[in-house]
């Protein structure tokens, strides 16, 4: 019995309403200030595993030019869905982090919402930092956010509720974590009511487990410039043993 | 998405059901020893919180003349109709265990079944406690009962499964414990299989911990003197460290 | 609220699907590698509490003559579906393990997928070895598996998730240790999504949690000859403290 | 490095002030109390595992005529000290309780102390009832006391402390569970100071895991009847599943 | 066998050695601030439970006058020792915080290093409380700090080693909750290298376990005003439900 | 109170007393057998962080020529006491393993007991790597062994005891990750009785802690093939994710 990769299935329908505890207003508002700090004069932004455009078209409405590529074409359509009628300046286009089509074209790239954990070897780390730096102009930045691995060391099973006008679902998560790739697998069960219909659906994702040592090596090593570890998306939040997460700000210098 | 006090939704028709594990006889049978022993010439009662009346019908059972209040009044409407023809001396009427509009009228005052857990501040209690004071008469008891708060530490997720001639019911509970407050969240989701269709409902409820020198320090900082402390509805089963509940009987002086 | 055994209720049918884990092919490899090691002119054999068949299936496809019993109807009658357009040489029949209406009639007989734990006391466990001892013939085996009480010791809630074309299954398992008995309650709750209606089913189970040194002592009392303890389905694999089952082959020598 | 048990060493002479929290005399009253209701006519009896003679001389204090027997000659001398200037009607002398050489000489055989479960096979406690059933009268109790299995799964490192007029002890212990044979190992490191003096010393101990539904097939096995299982050294303290002991009441019968 | 507390033996003379993690100079600075920014005009001030004198000397050199006092003659005597050739306006007597003998005479009261849980009932904390706001004068401070009650519910078994030029300490600590009075026993062993010997020390500390919510309550309902309630000896660092301390600055309005 | 490193003080007479359950000559074989799978031919042969030198000196006893370096000259003291009086092929030399002074002179370097964890960066990693490499000849082995990092995630509070003829050892340790650096912080308090004094020592240690599949990433980047990752010294164990160690056998290729 294969389980399915949530991002990928039928499941993308509910992404939004199933991650509705992430604030991307306020994550937004982050990549601005950090922006602001860093590199003001930043206009052509990239976001990279942009699901269904949520902090894409926040940043667009900062009036950045936005560009937003993903794996899923589901979440993409979901994405192009929200700007139909709008005049936001934000394109969503096909695009895998790990090999970008982009060459010294954007003044910022971020991948925030944990995608960066997908990418599950040091092979594939490498050759996305190598793409992601390649599509950066020089000294334009990298952001982006990983959970804390220390955190991430106490698999717990978990129940969800989410409801909006017409759908309720409950999710179930558990997990295990392979020893051996440093990876954490964890499956999803959600039953969801709609149209006075309940169903049962089933995916699971893989993530890697990242300490913040080996992230300051790995960014040194693809020659970016460390600007900042905070322990959340707040420019006030230097990263600390216990932080939830890992957010880093860095800078192409070559 | 603000969530739901289980107590005043729709939630409440199957609160006898889920519920089942408690044992509403066998309380009324602890109220009656209580009573018989501490204050064996009582007559007229109050119950406070009477929800869906289980505890009030049994003691009007036992002869006595029973007052039940509540603030839901889909709680109160199952109450009435489980008494519609029977000629049971008992009323059930809106009211709130902070302001009850009773003076010197009750020769016992109880609140069982974990209610005076929902008195969530130092305000609240005093207010409660006071009210309660007012509505008994003189030498008259209160009783009442809450979790023993050494036992509500430990949080657990816990699922539970109930089922009746045309219903079952799965929930799955979790909480979290507030810390600056000093109450437990819970939040529960149901799944209700019910005429042939499953449904999902959601709720919550907020519960203060109490320890058991607090409550001899609030009790008699608000004039009660205390006849006993035990640890479970039972006369002979005093309270230790570890007992599940803290039941108190108490007993106005002034 | 009596709770049912889920083994005689109409969960059997999902039986296969929610087992689905179970290596049955390896687990009937296991099997006759072991009989080619200790007994390989075996030939007649009984598979005890039998089930819906899938040992006894593939131990008949690899020759031998089998015989199922077990005390469900349902899993009978399941198992006779699988085997109807088939030559197999397998019948499957009623019966109890612990009063066998066999005398000297089998090479081996076994007991694989933890039914053996379904014998809660000791007078069960006599009574039941007393019964296979006498279906063996001389110099025949027994063999069976059961948990490893040590790794019982910790019950976890778990929730698992099953699908096949046309069912989807969530389950949901919790449990207490009864420690005057050294039983193990499970109950679990079914979410069965299936032909467009979600229903819920509910079920228990008792098994008894044996120790290694125990079974030695109670085979050996009924004069078996322990050949060989393992720690899984494997002649490779012998057991330690830490193996998550207790695997004995045994032979009748007197 | 071979560890020495501690019950045959030099630390002999500290065993009364290292068990200074057992209770000895109120154990004799349990003794006395259990002899009274289930054997009144009881006069002769036998401590087995007598240590440093606590129990027997309350015993004899009260009136009876007490046998003494240990392992350890270092345990008796201190035991013969302690009676050399009395009148007490109590004698010390080497024994091992698996081949005990009385024949029907007891009204009463008691173990108390945790003796029991040095018996480590169940070659060695079947040897041990049977050479204890031998020394009692028909009709007489056999009384012993075990640590309750079921506690003893988690082995806590643990440090204690003691002093008396001239002696300072600080122990440290720590252990692990050989689940092969279902034992407890124990070991003990002391930092002793006296006359001015510090010094170190170590010992271990090997304890058998027993389980309440196996105590009763062992003993009924045994021939005996159990009187009654007591959750600890008091009548009226029947034995639940987290009761700390387990002591047990017992009459030969045949 | 009493154990004895272990502020007034012999061990006085080790508290500063086993304390050095404590770090006094920092505290009084923190101490500084605090009444800078509620209490610029402050001058004279009082230590309470002031122990050997390490705040209070600390304080003097800062320019206030200081008078500290303790229960311990031991640690009186420890103190007086240290400001002997110095002319710190600095002063130390006997005096018991539940009965002070001030009245109206200091600008700021402060209790830190953990004494204020000495204070082991409502009683003696209220008798403590009047006593001290007694000694402040009007619109004077009282700046006091306690352990988290939720951070001590955990009690840990631990070692520590500290060493000077003549000394080595090794201590081990253990303890355990009394849930009836919400308190917390600690119990210590010393083990003491000193000119060429060794020698084995013991005794016990009763600590009050305080949660923020009482503590609010307590202090308003003694009429104080607290100014803030900090999470450790810094002003910058609000009380949050983890915060190893409660550290709270009050002041005198009535 | 800066506490020392234990490999470099006093303590190192009582190194080979505290690491009795080190079976060096088993090690010894596990590395004989590795050099007989992968380099027959090996005869020179260096040890790095030699300590008491009792691995080289099996080795040596079993032919190969031998060198051990070692930062500590209080240890390879003792280890050249070991040999004064043989006519073994080995040397003792003070060496560091980051900066080891030769060049393509050996056909195995081994770094055995846990030593490679004293390199606590990626700097120090990759210094050591580069070192090690240059002193090995081409298609010469680097075999070392590392704990496995997911066992060392959970540090606990342990006492031990060792003793020879004239020495008893009471020790004791503690320890704490650091997160940020990703390494363990151990300390240790000895109680040491000899010569009829008890004496007490302090001391530290600091060990990185490494995941597997970071190791390949280190040796594969320093342009070692890695041969085999065991879980134990012993060619047939090989690892698994709840392996008490990490020993890899690499070979040079460039």
């Amino acid at each position: 019995m294969v389980k399915k990769d949530i991002r990928y299935t039928e499941l993308a329908k509910y992404y939004d309403l199933t991650h509705y505890f992430r604030n991307y207003e306020q994550q937004a508002e982050f990549l601005n200030s950090a922006i602001k700090k860093y590199f003001p004069a930043a206009h052509r932004i990239l976001d990279i595993a942009c699901g269904t455009g949520n902090h894409a078209i926040f940043m667009a409405k900062k009036g950045y030019d936005v560009t937003g590529v993903d794996l899923s074409q589901k979440m993409l359509n979901i994405a192009r869905q929200k700007i139909k009628n709008t005049d936001l300046q934000v394109g969503f286009t096909y695009g895998n982090m790990k090999d970008l089509k982009f060459s010294s074209e954007f003044d910022v790239v971020y991948c925030l919402g944990m995608s960066f954990m997908e990418l599950r070897t040091y092979d594939e780390i490498n050759s996305c930092l190598t793409s992601i730096k390649r599509a950066i102009k020089l000294k334009g930045l990298f952001i982006f956010d990983v959970s804390n691995g220390w955190e991430m060391l106490s698999v717990k099973t978990r129940k969800d509720f989410a409801e909006d006008a017409k759908t309720k679902v409950i999710w179930l998560s558990g997990g295990y974590i392979d020893k051996l790739k440093r990876t954490m697998h964890l499956d999803y069960t959600f039953i969801i009511q709609e149209n006075n219909k309940t169903a049962i659906e089933s995916g699971v994702e893989e993530l890697r487990i990242f300490f913040p040592d080996e992230l300051r090596m790995l960014l040194t090593n693809a020659n970016f410039k460390i600007e900042v570890m905070l322990g959340d998306r707040d420019l006030e939040t230097p990263f600390k043993e216990n932080s939830p997460h890992i957010v880093m700000i860095n800078r192409k210098i070559t």
